[in-house]
C-alpha cells in the first residue's frame, strides 16, 4: 500500500488553469493532428559534431558543442533544385538519410534522389516505376530494390534488373512474410556493401482462398486473401540471395518441413554468409543457422534455443563493428530479454546484461565494444531509461535522470545521444546528453496542447495479480470535478494480449484521450496490464500459453475487486471496452463475469482461436488438434449462454487480421440461444477503423456506454 | 366520414372474456404453429359427389348430398401398405392427388406411389434419386420429371431418360427462370396427355458472379450466385420440348434479343402447339406466340399487348374444355384485371368480366362455358368474393353472401364449390355451396385460438390518397385498455410495394400478430396500402412507374396526417417498420420526413434500385441509363444527410433478393456524413428471417421501439 501511495503522488497530473473539457473530436481526431504536441522532425545525426532537424521547412544543423546552428537548406530551395531537374515540388521536406556529411538521399514522387547539401543541387537521380512497392535503397552501391506486384527488381543509375519472374500471383517475392510476426517488417536485405540482395520468397499457393467482399463496388466484388488458420496448411517461405555481379539467385537450403519460419535475417560483415533465425512450425525450437551466400549451403547452426512453451525471435543479430567474429543477440532465455555476445567460430556465449528487467532497445557500443548503450525497464516497468554497461565488468550507469520514457539516438562517434522523451507531465522533449549521461543541452520542448482543457485526474499504481505475488500496472482516470462522496460508473479499457503495454510513463500515462472524454461525462476509466502483456519477462507473458483469456481475465478481475473496494465506485455500473485481443477480453469479461459487467463493446474480437491465423495463434495456443481443451475453454461461443448485460460487437468488413466471421459466428450463437446482442460494421475498414471514420466509431462506442451504463 | 364510421362498426373485433395479453412468442411463433386455427387439411374433390379431407390422420370422404361419410383409409393403414412394399412410414398423411375415384398418387421418401384406396394397397410405385428436385408428375402417363443439379430427367415404371446433359453448372434446365417473376413458379410443363415435356433452359454464363459468403464454415466459404442488376447483362432463356416417344428435344425458335422473357407456358389441348407469353426486356410489349411443338417454328402471334409503362403477364392462358379453339386469358388492358376469351384461328377477342374491380382467380366454367365462376374484388377491395357470370349475357351473381375472403374449389361436374373463407371475426371456415350460391352445409369451423387473449381494438377504414381522390385502405390497432383521453405512440407497419396488400378482410383484418404485441405494450399500430400496392387496378399500381417511393411516401404521409388529427396520438412519438420494399419505404419516410419519424427499423431494405435485380427492377424503374433522374430520386443514399431519428437496418447475410451490399453502402454513407445508425445481421438467413430465429428478430425490433420511441 505504501508503494501505491508513492506512485499516486508521483504520477498525478495537475491541471491548474483548466477551462473546457475534452470534446470527442479532440480526443479522437485531435490527438493525432491538431492537438498533437509539436516537435521538430527528422532529428538525426549528420556527423560526429552535428545533429540536424527539420523546423518550419528548413533543414538546420546544430553544433553539439555550442549553440551554433546552420540553415542547410529550405524546402523551397530544395524544390527549386528538384524543378531544375524536371521533378515536382515536394509538399513536405522529404524523409532523408545521410550518405556522408554533404550528401543525402531521399525519394520523391518516383525519383530516387541523391542531393548535395553544400551545393544545394541534385547530385544524381534515377526513376523507378510508379507502381513500385517495398522500396529498399542501398546507399553504398546506389541500388534500389523494389517490387511490382509479386516480383522483385533492382534499379540504379545504370542498372535495371528483374530478379524474380513468378507468374503465379500467390508466389510473392521481396515482401514481408509470416504475416509480419517474429519482428519481420520487410522482405529485402542488402548485404553490407550492397553486392547482394537477400529476399523472402513466399509460396501461398497451398493455402486456401479466404473470401473477403468489397461491398462498395457497383456489384459487390470478391477479394480473395490467403488466411491460413491455426492447424491448417500454411505458406512456405524461402530466402533467396541475388548476386548483382553474376545476376544469379541462390536459395538457401533451409530444408524441410517447408512451413517453418525464416526470421531475423542478418548478413555477416564480409557478405559471404548470412544468418537466419529458423523456427519450427511448433515454435519451440529456434536455430540460428549460418548459410553460405554463394551456394546456399548450411555452414552450421550457431545457436539453438528451445522452450517447452515457445521461443519467439524478434531481434536480428548485430555484428560487432570492431570484431567481425563477434555478434550480439537478444534472448529471453534466462526469463528476461537480455543481450549476449557470441564469438565465432567457437560459439562462446557471454551474457552482457542481467537482472529481472528487460532490454528494450540497443543503441550501440562505444570504445570498441567496451560499453553497450541500451534502453531498458531496469528502473521501473512503466519507464524506459537509457543505460551504459561495461561489457567486461558489468558496471551499469543510468544515463537519463528524468523519470519517463526515453528513446536514444547515438552519434556516429558514440560520444553523444539525442534523448527524445516524454513523461506523465512532459508532452515531448529532446535533450542532448553525452554517452556518459551528462545533459549537454535541451534541444526542444513541446508545448502542452491540453493546458486549457480540464482533464480528469490520471493516476498510475499497481495492484497484485491473481497469483497474489505479481504487481500489475494500472491507470485510472477520474471524472472531471471528481467528488469522492459520489458514486461513479467505470469503463475498463482493456487489451490484455501479448506484445502490448497500455500503462506507460509517457505523456498522460499513455491514456487514450477518449478516456478523458468519458471522464468529462462522469465515467471513471480504468486500465490494467494483466499477465500475458509485454515487457515484463518471459514467464509473465507465457503463463497464458495454451489457455488464452483465462489468467488475463483472472487478473482483470483483481482490478475489478480493487475498484469495488473504492467508496466512489458504483459497482452496479461497470463497463468494458477493447479491440482485437481487447475485444476477446471484453467477451471473456462479459461472459465469464456477467454479474459484474453491465455493458461491453468488443471491437474486431477474436471469438474462437481456431479461426485465427497460424503464426500468432499456434504460438500461444498450439494447434486445435494438439490443444482441443484449451481451444474449447478459450472459445467465446461456449460462453454465450451466460450473456446478461448489453453487448455490442463491432467489426471492420475488410478485416484481414481478425476475420469478420469471428463476429458473425458469435451473433449466430447469440441468435441460437435467444440472447440479444448488438452489432455494427465499418465498411472498407480493416482491423482498425482509421481516419475520420474513427470519430463515428468512438461516438458509437461512447453512446453505447452513455445510453446503457 | 359516414363510410368510415360504418366500416368501424362492421370490422371492430370484440373481445369479451379476455384475460391475458399476447406475448411476443405467441405473436411470432404461435401464429404459424400452436396458435394457428386448426382446420382439416387436404380438402379436395374425389368425384362429383364426394369431397375428402384428412382429419386426425384419417382420409375421410363425405357425400355432397347428405351427411354420410366414409373413412377411406387411416395413416396407419397406409403405412402398413407401404411397409409391405419395403417403404418407410410416412409421418403425416402424404400430400396426394386423385387419378380416379379409386387411385391416388403421392410422393414419400424418394418413391412415387400409386395407391388403390379401395384395396388399401400400393398399386404400383417407382423410385427416383434422393437428390432429385423440381419433381413434376404427369398422372396420365405415369411419368415423373425431375432435376439433378442443373439437368433434367424423366422417370416412370419402365422409363428412365436423361433429357439434358449440360456440363456447365450455370446452364440450368427444368427449374423456374427469370427469378420467379411473371408468375413463374416451375420449370417443367407436361403436355396434356403426357407425351411431351416442355422445360425452361436458362443460360446464366454471361451474368457475372455475385459473391455471397458462408460465414458459418470453419473457414468462410465463397458462394457465388448470379444476380444481374438493373441495366446489366441478363441471363438468356429458351423453351425446350422433349418428346418421350422419339426422345428428341426441340427448342422453340423464340429469336432475339435473347434476354427477353418467356413466360406463362400453356399447351394446346391437342399437344401440337405451345403458347408462350413473350415479353421484351423493356417489358412494354408482350406477344402471345404459338409455336409448333414438333419443329419449334413460330406459327403466329395470337395476341399482343403494349403499354407505355409496362405489361406484366402473370396468368397462363386456359383452354376451354368444350371448344379446343377457344382459350381464356386475363389482362389488365382496360385498367383492371379481367377475363377475356379468344377464338382461334381468327383471334376474335371477347371481354367477359368488366368493371372497376379485379378478377383475382378463375375457378372454372360450368354448362359448356356458359358460366364462368371466379373470385374478385367486385364488392370491396378488402374482400374476395366468388361470382358466377353468364359469359353471354354478362349477368353476374355473387355466390358467397358472407363478408370476408373466399377461396373456392369447384367440383369436377362444376355443380358445387368448397368455399374456404375467413373474415375479421372468422378464424377459418369451410362451406359447401352450390355453384349457384346456395349454402349446402358447413364443412368445418375453426375455433378462435385467441379467445382468451386480450387484443387491442382492430379497425379498418379508408382515407384519401395524396391525389385527394383515391380511397386507401387502412388498419389501426389500438392499445389494450385504450383510453381516448391519453396520448399514445404509433408504429407504422409498411410494405407499400407492388404485388402486396396488407389490409384485408381476413381473420383479424390480416394484422401481423406482432402488432397486437406492441398494442399490449401501449403502441398504436397503423398500416396503409398506398398507391402502388396490389389488387386495385393498373393505374393505382403503375402511377409509381420510374419513381418508386415518391407517391408511396406521399400516400403514407396522408396516413400520418390522419393520425395526427386524432386526439389520442402522440405526434412526437411516431415510428416506422418494414421489410424489403417496406424497408425501402421505412428509409423513405425516415429520411424524407425526419421531423415526423422518431424511430425506424428497415429490414432487408432496397437502398438504391440500381443494385436491385433486372426483372423486377427494370419493370418499375426502367434501366439506370434510361431513367437516371428516377434512380437518383429513389436512391436513399442521397437522403442520408437528412437522418435525424434513431434508425436501425437489419439484413440477412445470405440475402439473395435484396443483397446485403444495399445496407452496407447505406452504412458507409452514414459514416461518411457522421450520422449514427444501427445495424444487425442474421447469419445464414436469406431475404427473410424464418423459423425460431424470427423470435430473436422481432424481439430486437420490438426493443428498438420500446427503448427509443
Amino acid at each position: 500500500m505504501k508503494q501505491l501511495l508513492t506512485l499516486l503522488a508521483l504520477f498525478v497530473i495537475f491541471n491548474v488553469s483548466a477551462q473546457q473539457t475534452m470534446s470527442l473530436k479532440d480526443a479522437v481526431l485531435g490527438a493525432s493532428s491538431y492537438l498533437k504536441p509539436k516537435m521538430p522532425v527528422q532529428i538525426k545525426w549528420k556527423d560526429d559534431r552535428h545533429y540536424v532537424m527539420v523546423k518550419e521547412n528548413h533543414l538546420i544543423a546544430f553544433n553539439v558543442q555550442n549553440n551554433d546552428s546552420t540553415d542547410l537548406i529550405s524546402l523551397s530551395e530544395l524544390n527549386a533544385a528538384l524543378k531544375e531537374k524536371g521533378m515536382k515540388n515536394a509538399v513536405l521536406f522529404p524523409v532523408f538519410s545521410f550518405i556522408n556529411e554533404s550528401l543525402i538521399w531521399f525519394q520523391t514522387d518516383n525519383h530516387l534522389v541523391i542531393f548535395n547539401l553544400d551545393r544545394k543541387s541534385v547530385d544524381s537521380s534515377f526513376d523507378y516505376p510508379e507502381k513500385a512497392e517495398h522500396l529498399d535503397y542501398n546507399a553504398v552501391q546506389g541500388m534500389l530494390a523494389y517490387t511490382i506486384k509479386n516480383n522483385l527488381f533492382v534499379k540504379g543509375i545504370s542498372v535495371d534488373q528483374q530478379i524474380t519472374d513468378d507468374m503465379e500471383e500467390h508466389i510473392i517475392n521481396g515482401a514481408a512474410v509470416h504475416r509480419n510476426e517474429f519482428g519481420i517488417e520487410k522482405g529485402t536485405f542488402w548485404s553490407p556493401k550492397g553486392h547482394q540482395l537477400a529476399f523472402y520468397h513466399m509460396d501461398e499457393t497451398m493455402v486456401g482462398d479466404y473470401p473477403l467482399v468489397d461491398y462498395m463496388a457497383r456489384e459487390a466484388k470478391l477479394v480473395n486473401i490467403k488466411y491460413p488458420m491455426a492447424g491448417m496448411t500454411s505458406h512456405q517461405v524461402k530466402l533467396g540471395i541475388y548476386n548483382l555481379d553474376n545476376k544469379q539467385t541462390v536459395y538457401m537450403k533451409t530444408g524441410l518441413p517447408a512451413d517453418h519460419y525464416l526470421t531475423n535475417i542478418s548478413w555477416a560483415p564480409d557478405e559471404k554468409t548470412i544468418f537466419i533465425a529458423e523456427l519450427n512450425r511448433e515454435q519451440n525450437d529456434m536455430k540460428l543457422n549460418q548459410y553460405d551466400a554463394s551456394t546456399g549451403d548450411l555452414i552450421k547452426t550457431v545457436l539453438e534455443e528451445k522452450d517447452s512453451k515457445y521461443v519467439e525471435p524478434v531481434h536480428p543479430i548485430v555484428f560487432s563493428a570492431t570484431n567481425a567474429n563477434r555478434f550480439y543477440y537478444q534472448s529471453r532465455q534466462d526469463g528476461w530479454n537480455h543481450v549476449y555476445s557470441c564469438d565465432m567460430p567457437d560459439g562462446k556465449v557471454t551474457q552482457i546484461t542481467k537482472g529481472n528487467w528487460e532490454v528494450t532497445e540497443l543503441l550501440g557500443f562505444d570504445e570498441g565494444d567496451k560499453n553497450l548503450i541500451f534502453e531498458a525497464t531496469r528502473e521501473n516497468t512503466l519507464e524506459r531509461q537509457l543505460y551504459r554497461i561495461n561489457t567486461h565488468s558489468g558496471k551499469t550507469d543510468r544515463l537519463t535522470p528524468d523519470a519517463g520514457t526515453h528513446l536514444g539516438l547515438l552519434s556516429p562517434d558514440k560520444q553523444n545521444i539525442i534523448d527524445r522523451w516524454t513523461s506523465t507531465n512532459v508532452p515531448g522533449r529532446v535533450d542532448l546528453i553525452s554517452s556518459k549521461g551528462i545533459l549537454l543541452k535541451t534541444i526542444a520542448v513541446a508545448k502542452n496542447t491540453l493546458k486549457d482543457i480540464d482533464l480528469g485526474e490520471n493516476t498510475v499504481f499497481t495492484i497484485k495479480a491473481d497469483d497474489g505475488i505479481t504487481d500489475l500496472n494500472c491507470r485510472m482516470i477520474k471524472p472531471n470535478n471528481f467528488d469522492p462522496s459520489k458514486k461513479y460508473p467505470v469503463i475498463v479499457y482493456v487489451y490484455g494480449g501479448p506484445h502490448a503495454q497500455l500503462v506507460n510513463k509517457t505523456w498522460l500515462n499513455d491514456a487514450r484521450w477518449w478516456q478523458y472524454y468519458m471522464a468529462s461525462k462522469g465515467y471513471i476509466s480504468f486500465t490494467l496490464d494483466n499477465r500475458g502483456s509485454d515487457n515484463r519477462g518471459r514467464e509473465f507473458e507465457n503463463v497464458t500459453h495454451r489457455q488464452l483469456g483465462v489468467i488475463e481475465t483472472a487478473d482483470q478481475m483483481k482490478g475489478i475487486d480493487y475498484l469495488k473496494s473504492l467508496p466512489y465506485i458504483d459497482a452496479a455500473r461497470i463497463g468494458v471496452h477493447g479491440w482485437s485481443f481487447g475485444g476477446f477480453m471484453t467477451l471473456n469479461l462479459m461472459l465469464k463475469h456477467p454479474e459484474t459487467f453491465k455493458v461491453g463493446v468488443a471491437g474486431g474480437p477474436v471469438v474462437d482461436w481456431s479461426m485465427y491465423e497460424v503464426m500468432y495463434g499456434e504460438r500461444y495456443m498450439d494447434t486445435p488438434e494438439e490443444n482441443p481443451k484449451g481451444y474449447e475453454n478459450s472459445n467465446m461461443l461456449n460462453y454465450v449462454d451466460n450473456l446478461k448485460g448489453k453487448l455490442m460487437l463491432i467489426h471492420g468488413v475488410e478485416d484481414q487480421t481478425v476475420v469478420m466471421q469471428q463476429s458473425i459466428q458469435f451473433l449466430k450463437k447469440c441468435i441460437d440461444l435467444d440472447k440479444q446482442v448488438d452489432f455494427f460494421v465499418y465498411p472498407t475498414h480493416e482491423h482498425n477503423v482509421r481516419g475520420n471514420d474513427r470519430l463515428h466509431l468512438m461516438e458509437k462506442v461512447s453512446n453505447y456506454f452513455l445510453d446503457n451504463l
